[in-house]
Formats: structure tokens, sequence, C-alpha cells
């Protein structure tokens, strides 16, 4: 085994082992070469070489959403880190841990002029639980101490120095990544550590020259606040309009007998996503197409007493605003991270995984509250529902039918990962089959690096994984593409509607040319050359048969992984959905 | 003409007017409809549609590099302002006005899980010169005062409110405006204002319902300091040896008359770089030519009494390490922003243009120091030229030699836009003819936007336009290509050594499967197919005498863009360019 010579990136290398961080995702450069050295010739680390700074952080997180636990990035000084800063922002507030090990410079070469450098310290603000900016380790450098540097520009620097305090660096360094490493992976999110290496920058040796003190890894440990829960419990008991709204959230994070309890309680409603990764026969999901057709009396009816949250963000704009304007009495949220005042009416945080709560709140409710709460709303639902598929055979294709069929035609246990904006809206719309787990950036919505992810869950998870995107946010991200992990069963689906679909649903000035280069952004590519260039099978339709026909065979064995583009008529497509809503009511 | 009816739009695009920002970037989406509404319904405004942030920022630099005047950048809410980062960290190096303007959401939506919203004031932190976070216009938002908002988040916010600070608002907001304007103009950098918007967004009205109060636009006034000027001339009389040295800087800076008188001086060594863009035949461009090879005797006599740098940061490092070991007894530095203690002995900041410092300064001068100081450099720089062209002539077809036939092929009175990385290195070792104005982005010697700032470049320029550069760059930025203002007579050339040769040239361990994968990054990818995509020509060239047929018609005029991909031998290179140095000594 071959380590680098410098011993703060030992020092690195070993804790990230300590915590078990496994994943390592590499961008190509010198500054770093001391981490990539270290990282790539120990076999316990499993690394990838992504070029594209901003993919690579993506396909990070992708990993790191699927294994919920801390996932390295590692990058060289300047600029570089920066391309980081979308996926850093999507964990941020998707709670997903990543790790940032930048490179940088000696802090007495950054400011000065040189090459490849930028103020990196914090530069990540707020959107990160722990910055740690380690010291320069002197030891193995050019310059061996104070009198060699060609400067001090940091009066606390040369302090440092002066009182030879080389041994409490290392003692400062190891301390600031357990400190990181813990947030990252107790508190769920991204953190920053910046690394100072000196030339020279290759040199290896084949002992380690460190020798990190002991360390016990933490765990979060879950207090039940037994006061709290049975001050929760009258309100519960009596509410006879109580409402359950389940945001973005990993598979079986709540245990089947739980959600039975709460299914037979006929004053509870539980609106879910396709990201809440949540069923029951008797939950709702699809909520835009029960809350979109109602008037304001039918809002009045649905108003709940008590709602109760958990998971991650909601991506239905209309829940939002339907309990901003009729908010409950109480709004709980239960969750071990932060806790959203998403309605303007927040009561109480309760600092519980979701299963935790109700494995200790559920046996305690004495009594099911008589109430038509549900029952009603199932008729709702039920009506809906037969008009949807009225619907469906009304309308000529585009991309309502398209993600019809798409998404009956995904495989069976198997992993959907959805696209930003019109393709994860669509996809609400449709009821999924429980075997299939779905997953989105919703942490900051954009469409930066949905495919990234994509491929990044994919290498990670057990199951076989489909992509579901627009063309706008495909073509984003194309350099997803470039990398060289991509399982062969990896599938992509391009709903090609030309451009930016989603603007044709807001409420802006359509067909005039402004509306067709600013916001719908029109033009006409297609994904075919980029699949020969990074070696995708690819397969197209543009209506309903060559659609059918092509789905046929697509998720079949194959040497590549595939694409398929869907073309729709983007004339079409924002009439058949805001007529959708109109019909169904 | 159709306005936005958003009074703080009005604002922004009218203020725009006034601080004769012309060109805007807009990339799509919703919450900054009312800023592409107002921008693109006025002829004042030359806009541009770009959908990938980080190549519209780029883009924008580009323009802003041509035309030295502040260009802005519009995009909508969440994480897409993150992905102008790395452009905003070069603008900020490089000093070049960029303008950031982001939508945001009104604050009260800001941190309660809305959908595409992150943190988004003062996100770049300390690489913008100014932050200007604008507040919420309420005139014809949804809410029309306090009473109607769902909350208030903020003390700060519901004060102003109470009081009816509306009108304050306004001036607030124009205040903030003009300041970030203006700084980014005089003091030439990035600067961000952030806008938060109410739904709706799309509305529009006939006429303006703002009359912002009259502006008078400042400048800079250049005060020369007699004293300072005549301090330094009794220490610059009696120096022997005198190195100027210059970094980045814009054509034409300087006149030809003070060229003159500082070449006339035998006291005076000038080291130029090709992104220099000044010329003298007694001038000395190709540093590194000149002090690769030397010994520490000639080190000795080649160390400066005074260094007098101006322009911005500087390419070789070989002249950085020279100047840090035999450090000059002065250093001054001209220019007005920002002085570099690149050498760690910068005694004086001289805050003028170059020309005005040397149009003040020289006509001082009374004698010129007796000195062999360039005559003695000037017999090396000959002996150099010379064994560079022996070694020319010995040397395999290699990216050595593809950088020697393109740069002479450059077509007259053009510009070059040169890749960073190998590709400026390469470059900088040969000597460019004085028609061509050379531009690289070495703020942060990034590779994630050279094409995209090429491109920006080609379309703000009068001249026409070349951009070489590697491999890996030309596809980190492969959605630069996304782009529909590329000029016909745009010109890419792509060495291709698959992979980063750089990291060849670099002291560590060649040929192991870990250097392939995680430092040169080995890839088999071709231009072609991205050249399909997006409409280039494409022409390639594997050998000297294919490159040589292919450039004699490569800059023929033509109904697309072309771009020329010439393949080397990557194992060869490194080789090539290590035996150079040898050879020339």
């Amino acid at each position: 085994m071959n380590y680098s010579k410098i011993p703060l990136s030992q020092t690195v290398t070993t804790l990230c082992k300590t915590h078990n961080v496994k994943h390592i995702v590499i961008s190509p450069g010198s500054r770093n070469a001391p981490l990539t050295i270290g990282f790539t010739h120990d076999d316990y680390f499993e690394c990838y070489s992504i070029v594209d700074e901003r993919c690579a952080a993506f396909f990070a997180l992708g990993i790191a959403q699927q294994i919920q636990k801390p996932v390295a990035v590692i990058c060289t000084s300047g600029s570089a880190l920066l391309n980081y800063y979308p996926a850093i922002s999507e964990a941020y507030y998707s709670n997903i841990p990543l790790v940032v090990l930048s490179a940088d410079r000696p802090k007495h070469l950054v400011g000065i002029g040189d090459g490849q450098t930028i103020k990196q310290k914090n530069v990540y603000g707020e959107h990160v639980l722990y910055s740690a900016n380690l010291k320069l380790d002197l030891r193995e450098g050019k310059y061996k101490n104070e009198e060699e540097l060609p400067i001090f520009k940091s009066i606390e620097h040369k302090l440092e120095l002066f009182l030879g305090l080389q041994k409490d660096i290392q003692t400062y360094n190891e301390s600031e990544i357990h400190e990181a490493l813990t947030i990252s992976r107790l508190k769920m999110g991204p953190v920053h550590i910046n690394i100072p290496f000196d030339e020279p920058l290759y040199e290896t040796v084949d002992e380690l020259s460190i020798a990190p003190k002991p360390y016990v890894l933490k765990s979060n440990i879950e207090k039940v606040d037994e006061f709290e829960i049975k001050s929760l419990l009258e309100v519960w008991q009596n509410a006879k309009r109580k409402m359950i709204l389940v945001g973005v959230l990993q598979p079986n994070s709540v245990e089947v007998e739980w959600l039975q309890q709460i299914a037979d309680d006929d004053s509870i409603l539980v609106f879910t996503e396709t990201t809440s990764n949540l069923h029951h026969p008797d939950f709702f999901p699809g909520i835009d197409k029960i809350i979109a057709p109602l008037n304001e009396d039918e809002f009045q009816q649905l108003q709940p007493n008590i709602l109760l949250t958990f998971g991650g963000l909601v991506i239905s704009k209309k829940i939002k605003a339907f309990l901003r304007q009729y908010k409950p009495n109480y709004h709980w949220h239960i969750g071990l991270h932060k806790a959203n005042d998403t309605f303007f009416c927040l009561n109480e945080h309760i600092r519980l995984s979701p299963n935790t709560f109700f494995s200790t709140f559920l046996p305690l409710v004495e009594y099911y509250t008589k109430s038509d709460y549900k029952t009603s709303w199932l008729t709702v639902r039920q009506k809906r529902r037969k008009l949807h598929d009225a619907y469906l055979k009304t309308v000529p294709f585009s991309d309502f039918t398209v993600f019809n069929s798409i998404l009956k035609s995904i495989p069976k246990q198997s992993q959907l990962q959805v696209g930003n904006s019109s393709a994860i809206r669509y996809t609400q719309l449709f009821q999924l089959r429980k075997d299939i787990d779905v997953f989105c950036n919703r942490g900051t919505s954009g469409i930066d690096g949905s495919t990234s992810t994509a491929i990044g869950a994919a290498v990670a998870s057990k199951k076989r994984t489909t992509f579901v995107t627009g063309d706008l946010s495909f073509f984003y991200d194309s350099n997803a593409l470039w990398n060289n992990y991509i399982p062969k069963n990896f599938r992509i689906i391009v709903i090609n509607n030309n451009g930016g679909g989603i603007f044709r649903i807001l409420p802006g000035h359509k067909n005039t040319d402004n509306f067709d280069a600013y916001f719908e952004t029109k033009h006409c590519l297609t994904a075919e050359q980029l699949c020969n260039m990074y070696g995708f099978n690819y397969v197209k339709a543009d209506d309903e048969t060559s659609l059918k026909d092509k789905l046929e065979t697509f998720y079949g064995a194959s040497k590549q992984p595939r694409l398929l583009e869907v073309f729709t008529p983007s004339t079409i497509n924002d009439k058949v959905l805001l007529d959708y809503f109109t019909f169904i009511k």
C-alpha cells in the first residue's frame, strides 16, 4: 500500500476510514494529489473519477441518497469547489450527508495572485452544517520551519509556528475532521473540510507517519419526551379532522403496523406524494388531483384541526397554498432534523424519527374519534380516479399520456429517479405501484444535476434504476453521461417537448417570440448524439404506438445503458394538462 | 413597449439603462419573469437566452471582458445562482464587471420549505465587490399591506411595513442598485443584486409606475501623487537592473510612445506573457524559455533591483518562483485596483492606470542608467530562439509541434482565446504576432468555462475569434455550444490528447492504472458528436500533414462555425516538452 508522504493527507484518509466514509468521488487536479494518492491506493475505499465537479458532486449526492451515509468529493484548489455548490445546497435542504474535501494552497499563498487560488475558507456559507478549515502541516512540506516560509501573511499562523505548536496542529486537524464527519453523519447534511497542502505534492511512502488518537464514534440517541407526547395525545384524540402530510421520505421509514393503525382511524387523512414512498390503499397520493378542483366550501370541509407532517420538502404547491389559507389549529412536525414552518402555524417540532414517534405515540391512543373526515374524502378520491381514467381515454398523445404509459412500464421492484420541474409534477398526477421507490432532488428543486444524481443512485442501489426527465433538465446536465460507472441496466427516458414545457402551464404570454426564446427556450436538440458519444443505446418514439412498441423491449438485458427519447407536441401539452383539472372536477 | 407590472422590476431595468448596462444574459425561470419581461421588451437591451447558468455567466464574462463594461446575468430563485459562482470568482480575480441579478422569493418565504429557495443573500461571500439585497416591493404584489402577509418572519421587515416605509423601500432599493452598478463599473468586478418578487409574476403594464430620482453617473478620477512619483524617481534612475513584469492586460493599454521609451533604456528588462498584449522587439515574451534553464549564478545576474508590475495575474510559475527566491529591493505595482504581493516584497501600490503612470513618470526621467542588463539578456534570448527553432525541426508530431502550427495559422488582426492548463502554458512558449489579441481566464485559471467565455468574447468583439483548448477543458464546458449566438466565423481548435496532458508533465507516477484514471482521466471522447448536435462544422487531423492541410481551409468563410480536433499522442507529448527545456539551455 502507498500513502502520500504528507501527514495531513494521511490523517484525512485514515479518519475517513474511522468514520466509514467509503465512497470517494475524485476530480482531477494537482493540489489534491496527496488525497488522490491516499484514497486510491487503499482498497477500503471505493473511488470514482469524474472530471466535471458539478456532476461529481451530484453523483456523490446520488450515492449518499441511497446509502444514507457520508460520501466524499475531492477536488483541487481554485474554482473547482464552487462547481460543487449546487449539489451542496441540494444536500443541505434534502438532508443528505455529503463531505467536501477541497485541497487548498497554504494560507500564505492565498490572496497574493497565485494561480488556481480563491478564498475557499467557509465558501459554502450557511449551506453546510460545518466548515473545518484545517491547518498546514509543515512536517513534510517544502518549508521545514518558520524561517523558511517566504512570508507570514497571518500573525495567527506565525504564532502557531513560533510556539512550536506543530503537535497541536495535528490535534487540531484531527479534532476538526472528527467534528465535521460526525456532524455530517448524525445530522445528515453537507460539510466542508478545506485542506491546505504544500509542495511537493506527489511523494509517497510505504508506512503511515501518523498515529491518530483513538476515537469512539458517536451515535444518535432518540430521546422520547413523555410529557410532550402525552400533552399531544389529548388534543389528537379529540380532533375530528387530522391530516398527515408526508414529504420526501426514504422507503420503509415507517413500519406497516403503524401505517395500518393510522389507516384504521376515520379521523385521519394521509396525503402522500410520489416521493413519500409510503403506501396504503386508504391514503391519498395525488394531492393536486384532490385539491385543484375544490371550491371554498369544500376547502373548509377539508381544513384539518391538526396537521402532522414528516419527511422532507413537499412538492405540491396546491397543498401549500391551501394550508396557508386554511390553517390547522395545530401543526406538529416529526423529524430528527430541522422543521420547516411551511404553513406559518408550526406549534411543535417533535425531534424523533417518524417510526419512533408512531411506535411511542400510537400505542397510547385509547380511542378513535368518530369522524366522517376520511370516508367523505375517499368518495371524492374515488370520483377523481374514475374521471382521471376517463380523461386519459379522451386526450391525444401528449406529455400527460406519455407519463401515464411510462410510469406503468417501470420494472417491478425497481427504483425511479425523476427530474425536476414538469417531470416530477406530471409524475405526481399518477398513482405509482408500491414496489417502486421514487426519488427526486426536491431540496432546491433544481434542474442542474438530476441525471448525475440518478446515475450515482443507480451505482449505489441494488435495485435497477430508471430516470425520467424533461429535455431542458437532461441537456443541462449532459456531462452526467461522462461517467465510467453507469450500470448497463440503467435507463433514461427523456420527454422532449423542445423546451421548458412548464412555462406553457404558467400564466405568462405564450406563443410570442419572447416567450419562445426566454421562457420556453425552444431548441431542436435531441439526445441521439450524446448517446453516441457516451455509449448509450438510443431509441425514440413520437406517438402512442411507437412508444408502446419501444417500451416493450426497453428494459430488457443490454450491453449498454439505454435512453428512450419521447417527442411530444409542445403546443398541445399545456392544454391537455390544464383541461385535466377541469375535467376531474 | 411592455413593462412588468411590479415596480421593483421596472426600477431594476430602468437603472440598468441609466448605468448603460446593455447586454443581458437570461436563463429561463419563473421567479425572474418580471425581469425577463422588462429587459426583453425594451430595444435598448441586447438580450441573450442561455439555459445552463454556469455557461450563461461565463458567456457574459466573455462579453464583459471585451467591452470592459458591466454585463448582467439574470436567473430564477434557488440553486440557479450558485451555478454562476465559478464565473463570479473568475470575474473577481480578473477584474471583470459582471452583474448578477438574481430573482428571489419574498423574505417570509425563505427558509420555510418552499421550493426552489435557498439563502441567496450574500451567497458569493468575499468574491463580489458588493451585495445589494433589495427589499420586497409590496405595491403590486399579492399582499397589499401588512395585514395580508401570511406571517412576519422578520421583525425588521414588519417594522418597515408597519411604519409605512414603502416609499423609503423604493429609495433604499434605488440607492442599492446605483451603488452596486457604480462599484461594478468603476472598480471593475462582480456584484450581486438579489431581488425578491412576489406573485403574480407575469402581469404587464404599458407605462412605468415608477419615477426614479435623477442620478449622475460617477467616474474614476485618477489622482497623481507628485510626491510619491518623485520619491520613486530617484530610486528608479539609479537602479542598474529594473525588471518590468506584465500580467494579463487589455490590448492597447499603454501608448507606443511609452513602450518605446522603456525599450530605449538598457537598464530595463520587460517580461511579457501572451496575455499581456504588449509588444516591442526588445521585450521578452516567453518568460519560461529564458528562466527554465538558468543556474544559480545566472539567476543572480537576472535578479532585479526594482521590479515594476502591472496588469492582472501572471501565468509563468517559473518567474514567480524566481522572484520569490531572488527578491528585488523594490516591488512597485501600478494599477487602479488591487495589488497582489505575489513575491512577498511589495513596497508600493501606485493607484494609476499604467498609461497614466508612464505618461507622468517617464517624462520626468532625466537620464538612463548605464547598464548591460538588457543587452546581456537579449543575447540569451537570441540563443534560446535559435535553439527553439532548431528543436522544432527535431521533434515528432506532438502537442508542442501542434501549438507551433496552430499559433502561426491564427488569422491576421484577430482575437485568440486560450483554454486553461496545458493550452495556455504551451501557448506561452511561442512568440505570437503582435496583431493578435490574446485572452485567457487567468483569474482562477479554471477549466470550467473557457469555451463559454470565448463565445461571449466572439459575440462582443469586432474581431474574429479563434479558441484553442485542451480536451478536458473542452468537454467540461460542452454546454457552451448550446448557444444561439455563435458567429459563423468563430473557430475552435481542440488539442485532444485523450486526457489531462498537464499531469504527465507534473512529477507524479505516470503509466499506472491509478494515474490514468484519477490524474490524466483518460477517455476516448471526440468532439464530433457535439459538433453534429450543436451545428458546428467538424474537421480533424492526427499528423503534421493532415494538420497543415486542414488549417489551410479552416478559417475560410463558412455557413457554420467550425471546430478542428487535433489528436496528439499522449505518451510522447510530455517527453517532447520536458526535453525542450534541456535542449534550449
